[in-house]
């Protein structure tokens, strides 16, 4: 029997897993694949690239299943017309994360489309309910690429608390199997948002050497810091930093941020290089500390069927497996 | 109906929870209580005052429950001699922590006693396996006191899948209700063990204001660190750091630690007063992030009834909410 929650009913879907909005790797086919497999496709509308999001949100505005596009929201402030081009696309929902999403919450709503909030703390979370977000997603420290400090075991409880029943919560950071969704249910929440899990995936428009490293990696080899970002020149807001599979690059340079900065256009020069040729290296694999769960490159449905499918198990079962253990 | 796990049968206990052997924290009499309400309890031998574990575990010696005693594996490498006189209790397990539990390993088992290891990594816990571990605690860095980095639910199914069966895996760390008991176990573990929250008990051996510190602590209000070591001249190996509340001392110290090592004289004379006079703006109070979740001073045995029957219901009532949502 599927896992229904209000996560599904609100936003129309079979399974409640989400997909995150990373950003380049969370496409329009990444997308299409996740929602079409009954989980909620977000495109990685990322930092803005204005012609890369009319490109691949007019490929989902004729998608007959639920989809949601996401931005970074500090950045879409400096462009805030890009949300005219997602909301053109008529998604499900638009997801915000990183920064205040009271300045578009009424463009929002008054194009029909749901609000997502991602948040990674109370007051964060308290900013998101007080802006009319319509779900909210805890985002654990475990998360690969941006997020802060708070763990997802703190963390959910805290927001499934805060929020008292008025929105559903969804738990983000660590999760890639059916135990973390049954997990994360028990905690309260509503469904979870999975990135590093669909970045190993076919759909998924990464570079096949990064998706072949996120299978390869063991658990405990992600770092969480500013080493990527200083390198590409991307200044972040405090409390942010970004989480990625530790590499040649992020040893040389972690506990050297000073001297980095010190040195930054040579840096760049090489980091950016070493992007362009696939050198990852040096360049980052951005990817949570859920790599050591993820083995392979499947199909997204394949990854949506499994957790779901684990998950049913797990709960559904978990009485008869009590009776049997006295 | 009880949870029963591989645990409550290899320990013949009632509920799967552990109290975690807080030093000074969990004397005898903590032990007792939670033991006799169907837990397990872990006297905390901690660094191995010798009088204060003859006194506390002789007054276990007739304790009808079962019980532990637990100790840091590296100080009691220092004084090995302390084993014996918690053997002479007859207590059903011994816990190592911090250390290579090998060389322990023979007597505890001679002695007929169970060994549980608790490990912050992999590598960890293959030494715990190979050295015989009867049970694995999979410790998170949401955890109060020593720990390490890896968060709870990245290392709970790691070690548990590591474990493969052959021994239960404990859960350790941001845990204090039964939210987390049951999403522990739906990550594969068979029982949790708690610090903080048993901290907030009538029972526990610690200050009535630290106590009402925690209680009063909103989430998030932790850090992991080495301020509260250096403060009181404990040298302890890499990779373990210690978690407390956030006070006045850590504040001021956060970020220099170096210039508290160049005054650690000075420091160390402020801080030992500050534990004697009972000045928690300087002393740590030592506690995990699990403080969000903790909001009173109950009995030991009414925390865990409480905790075993949200548990209960959460993972026997599963099977009808999810018919009941579809």
């Amino acid at each position: 029997m599927p896992i229904t929650t209000p996560l599904t009913r609100l936003l129309e879907i079979k399974h409640p897993v989400l997909l995150a909005p990373m950003d380049v790797i969370a496409g329009s086919r990444l997308v299409r694949a996740v929602s079409s497999a009954g989980g909620f496709g977000i495109l990685g509308g990322g930092y803005g690239e204005k012609a890369w999001l009319e490109q691949e949100s007019a490929k989902l505005a004729e998608l007959r299943a639920p989809f949601g596009i996401g931005f970074i929201t500090w950045s879409l402030a400096k462009r805030p017309e890009l949300l005219d081009i997602a909301l053109a696309a008529r998604p499900s929902a638009i997801m915000l994360s990183f920064g205040d999403p009271a300045p578009f919450a009424p463009r929002i709503r008054s194009a029909g489309a749901r609000l997502i909030c991602q948040v990674q703390d109370e007051t964060m979370a308290r900013q998101a309910l007080d802006a009319g977000a319509d779900i909210v997603i805890a985002q654990g420290t475990e998360a690969g690429g941006h997020g802060a400090s708070r763990t997802t075991v703190d963390l959910v409880p805290a927001i499934v608390d805060l929020a008292a029943g008025r929105v559903p919560v969804v738990a983000a950071g660590g999760i890639a199997d059916g135990r973390g969704l049954a997990a994360m249910m028990m905690l309260g929440a509503s469904g979870v948002l999975l990135g590093t899990r669909f970045y190993a995936s076919q759909e998924a428009d990464g570079a096949d050497e990064a998706k072949r490293r996120i299978c390869a990696a063991s658990s405990g080899s992600t770092v969480r810091g500013i080493i990527f970002d200083l390198s590409r020149n991307n200044v972040w807001p405090a409390p942010f930093t970004g989480r990625c599979l530790i590499n040649d690059h992020a040893r040389r340079w972690i506990g050297r941020e000073v001297e980095l900065m010190q040195n930054v256009a040579a840096v760049s020069a090489e980091y950016a290089a070493a992007k362009i040729s696939g050198d990852f290296d040096v360049a980052a694999v951005i990817a949570g500390e859920a790599v050591g769960l993820i083995h392979d490159i499947p199909p997204a449905a394949e990854i949506i069927e499994r957790i779901a499918s684990e998950a049913e198990q797990l709960l559904a079962g978990r009485r008869n497996s009590i009776a049997s253990f006295a």
